[in-house]
């Protein structure tokens, strides 16, 4: 029998690192997100989970259309500082970087990516202090060859941590 | 612009590979699932896919309760074909390996996983061809060091393929 949660049993749970984009009357947002998941294979459908506090959650919730990229491993901490620790309101962060319009006016970021797909919402989750989106994906293609990058990497090579935003935020280790 | 769908972006998708166990009635199952992923840190808060064919799936939406062990590099294929590829319709998958009893009734994989949680069933997403389980945390455990199996590392190391009922499986490459 077990009792208590010892929290680091999370930091067993693997995951990716993309970029997850949307767009609203015309502005361009996006931002760091460890969970793009494929939910279904008939229909392909996946599913993102954003923070309720985030410009990116507020143009997915208003346009219901989201982009992901996939991260590969050459991507520099300048980067998933732009993405990961920046606001969209105070930042016009799609400026700064490579992308390109999907078919649902949504911004498909291509710099240090390996893929891209977009989605078009049909549910809405509220899981408290995050939305669960899930979309049926519309379109999808592959950049080039490269490894995906996991949060694992982002941890042991890159040093990197975890924002308070972050569905994988550990209070026990502020 | 992009049109159409080039279903490899599926494979730069980032997963671990977990065992997700229920009870119903004193009877135990468990089977593989590559998607459990935490949710929110503030309650804690996991989800779970799960497809609406399988037993799991089953135990899970009448007790509303279940597990979620994170399966070891150490797994061998013998111990991967019996939870991912047979059904506890025909066979006590259970009572061929080790676990515990959590407090919530689950049983908690433990032989080739590094760690262990159980969690009660908040919410009940219909996805489609699956069911999104999302669950408050009750208790979760450590059980020893060792590196996450994770998705690419079976693909990869292990040759394994994805079976029919995962949300992964490609219809492209039967």
């Amino acid at each position: 029998m077990i009792s208590g949660l010892n929290r680091e049993v999370f930091s067993h749970l693997s995951y990716g690192l993309y970029i997850v984009t949307s767009i609203r009357d015309g502005r361009f947002n996006g931002q760091i997100v460890n969970t793009v998941l494929q939910v279904t294979s008939e229909p392909p459908r996946v599913a993102v989970i954003i923070n309720k506090n985030n410009l990116t959650h507020e143009f997915i919730s208003y346009s219901k259309v989201f982009g992901a990229s996939v991260l590969d491993t050459s991507t520099p901490m300048t980067f998933i500082g732009l993405f990961g620790f920046k606001s969209g309101r105070n930042v016009d962060k799609l400026s700064q970087v490579k992308f390109m319009e999907g078919s649902t006016g949504t911004p498909l970021v291509t710099e240090h990516c390996l893929s891209v797909l977009e989605a078009r919402v049909i549910d809405e989750v509220d899981v408290g202090t995050h939305t669960l989106f899930v979309g049926d994906v519309v379109s999808g293609e592959v950049m080039r060859t490269g490894e995906p990058l996991t949060y694992l990497y982002y941890h042991t090579n890159l040093k990197g941590k975890s924002p308070k935003n972050a569905p994988t935020y550990n209070p026990d280790k502020t």
